[in-house]
């Protein structure tokens, strides 16, 4: 399907900093871009760098005073919701090297400790089932509570208190499939039919030689996601990193299905 | 210089655990590889992947009760101790894609959580200078204390108790150096005059448009340490990443100089 | 000299919940509570206990819908602002009874952490002399930021950051007190001359076998503090504990020096 | 029945320190003290003290070099195992004052942290029934794994690894109370047929205006509990808190049943 996709964001800067976005659609084999435009509004040159493990793109730019991102993007998505429960695990002295880092604790998902509860849930289970298990406790046992989470919020205290948002559902995932030798990563991207719209977290697991799309809050349909870029949590992946300070002013993310006289 | 390096790990495994290990030499421009071996009595064959970010090389392979790895490796360090003084920052807007990940927060480095104290201590100093009185700093007011930190030791930890080993001491200069927006890694060493020889853990901070190696515990002379791997802390650097448990029987590295009619 | 204090709180409880509050004046050898008047909006009759280790009164009530607090009271403060210096340490094993609770480890503050911190900058230091080098420290080192901690912060978060407010410059002394071995509990107060006017937090070290009051955050005399009570930490004394959930409308508190015609 | 106890303390000082033994029985109305005796090999003369809240003997002394503590006792203990199922939970505006403090966060149990929880699973259930089922969880979902937590262990992290000893247990059963509301507070004790025998660590929850044994471990009769001291959680009640540090050589615990005709 093709989507058109749009975000605006407004900031105030007190004082100048540099800002790293991290909006701009990955160019991927399921998602295809047609094209895009990132517009902002600052007097230093926007310098475009590579997205983590070279899958995305992000650009450097300063903020100062009044600073208005704009970005639209049209992409043709190609994917269908996996069935995961085909999907066998790989053992793990097949994981090749670029998928080690995805099972060690990073700075939100320590799996050490989660080892006791998801092997007592899901530890019987086969491959895939595992995962769609763990992302169906998951939907069960949260509750999405905007606000209730904040950048100090780990997997540990989601699970404990089993509230929180899209990163927080997505890093309790990582934690559960790390904890059993699953490589687990997060990713951002952009979510059609999400609603409210914003931008969101969801999560990849590697199985079957190959990262799958999972989205533990089940809040938006997988075909629908478009990737911006991944990493091992939130810490990663924040469309926005600001090395200073700055005060929100609003901001907006649209995600519309265009043209196509086959809807699906 | 040329190096002759050893490890011998013999350990024991109840269960038999997927093991990764991470001791080989890697080949970079500073440090050439003549010829290596690694031999461990397993059943399995050895896996090998490469290192993080293509850095180096790591071997899966299976623990099953007694458990014997040897390593033998010679390589030519070519490098002079670097002398970070004249050395830039980079600018973060001109930071390459690939050293961003160094300035964000991992599992046992928060950047944020060093930013007051080393904008006081360091806030004022250019470029290296900031690394360097940051290595000097911890030089004199951490103490070397054997079996003081574990594995859930984080960076906060030791630079309260002031204490700690080479992974500690990598981790507080590491918090320091990205809460000043110096990307900063970690990396684990054979180190040549280590005394008593172990596998040791340096960091790399990027000024310059390079990597530089420092050494916070000046233990050993950054003219005689070989890299195995890099990453973003100890969570990443293990030389023995067991996927179950073990019980060490003994641990011996080796280090030395061999040839050369031109001592150095 | 004779203080009239007032406090008004303004809740609203989207669902009824217990409350414990505890914005009672406490009487004491150095404030001589005169008269007071404690009127709560709601139909549950107040319940008065004591505070916590028999200083000062709280009241539990319940909250349900808009909740009002008003409370008034006059008391005649009798202290002098101590002379640390002067006053002994006194050794740990003729410590009474109930001061050792104040040298152990608590929700906020953990000594073991501030162990080599504060035997490197007070070690040297005798007795009382040390609480006054403690406090000068926190003084000349941490800014006063409302807003920037929050119920999880930590003594360890708030000497890391150098910033927070009453109660974090309150839980840096008692930590590091407690690292030295000097008992030191958390004192919820009215204070006098506090701008802008609020409830206040400071603290009481133990020396020459009484209880001193010392303001880490130098904002208010000690001749115009009026303890409320006292505990561990921040989880000991707040002025209302909630048992559920509500919502601040608005609060307000003052402190006023009333008649005398022998000002000082 | 009559118990007779006994506990060897054999510690090495490097250096001297301070040292608080809780080790001493407390005269309490359902344990009678009937004699007993500390002896200690230090110069320094034994300065005892009551324990927390009045409740228990402490005694302050200090290690230097060889350190023997012998302690004997014997006690008539009249207690039956309580039936919590039919005590009913006191509403929080009942609780009396020296109650409150067991309902609030302390150093390694913090109740927000279990409130989801607990609320899903034994929130249904009436007063003493909750305190049932919460230790029934417990005994059947944590392992007793000697050497699988040390002093920075907390509710949280038993919680999620779901191991422990017996202070383990009772942090977790600890967390669970709190955070509905139930006063709970931590008991250091002797314990007839432990097997080994140690000291033990169990809770006291408040139900029906008193207070009531729990071990949450199953793994010794409560008829055959002595009560050394209380406290908020491990942090209060260790049986020898040492004010620098010392080795342990060696550490023996009995427990015996004497005398009686009648045996129950």
């Amino acid at each position: 399907m093709r989507l058109s996709l749009e975000a605006n964001l407004d900031y105030d800067f007190p004082e100048p900093a540099d800002v790293l976005l991290a909006v701009e659609i990955a160019q991927m084999a399921d998602q295809h871009l047609v094209e895009d435009r990132l517009t902002v509004t600052t007097a230093t040159p926007l310098a475009p760098v590579e997205g983590l493990h070279g899958i995305g793109r992000r650009t450097w730019t300063r903020g100062e005073g009044r600073f208005l991102v704009h970005y639209r993007g049209i992409v043709d998505v190609d994917r269908r919701a996996p069935d995961l429960s085909g999907c066998a695990m790989i053992p793990l002295h097949d994981l090749p090297g670029d998928a080690i880092e995805y099972l060690l604790p990073s700075r939100y998902c320590r799996p050490d400790k989660f080892k006791s509860f998801a092997v007592e849930l899901f530890g019987e289970l086969e491959g895939g089932a595992k995962v769609t298990a763990m992302a169906d406790w998951i939907r069960d046992n949260m509750r999405y509570v905007p606000g209730s989470s904040d950048e100090r919020t780990t997997a540990e205290d989601s699970f404990l208190t089993r509230e929180g948002i899209c990163r927080d559902y997505a890093h309790v995932l990582i934690g559960f499939a790390r904890a059993l030798d699953i490589p687990a990563r997060m990713v951002s991207a952009y979510a059609w039919k999400l609603e409210p719209p914003d931008f969101h977290a969801v999560v990849e697991v590697y199985l079957d030689d190959c990262w799958h799309l999972v989205d533990p809050t089940g809040l938006a349909p997988i075909e629908g996601l478009v990737r911006i870029g991944v990493g091992r949590d939130a810490a990663d992946i924040s469309f926005m990193t600001i090395f200073g300070s700055a005060n929100l002013v609003s901001q907006r993310v649209q995600v519309e299905r265009i043209g196509g006289s086959n809807p699906d």
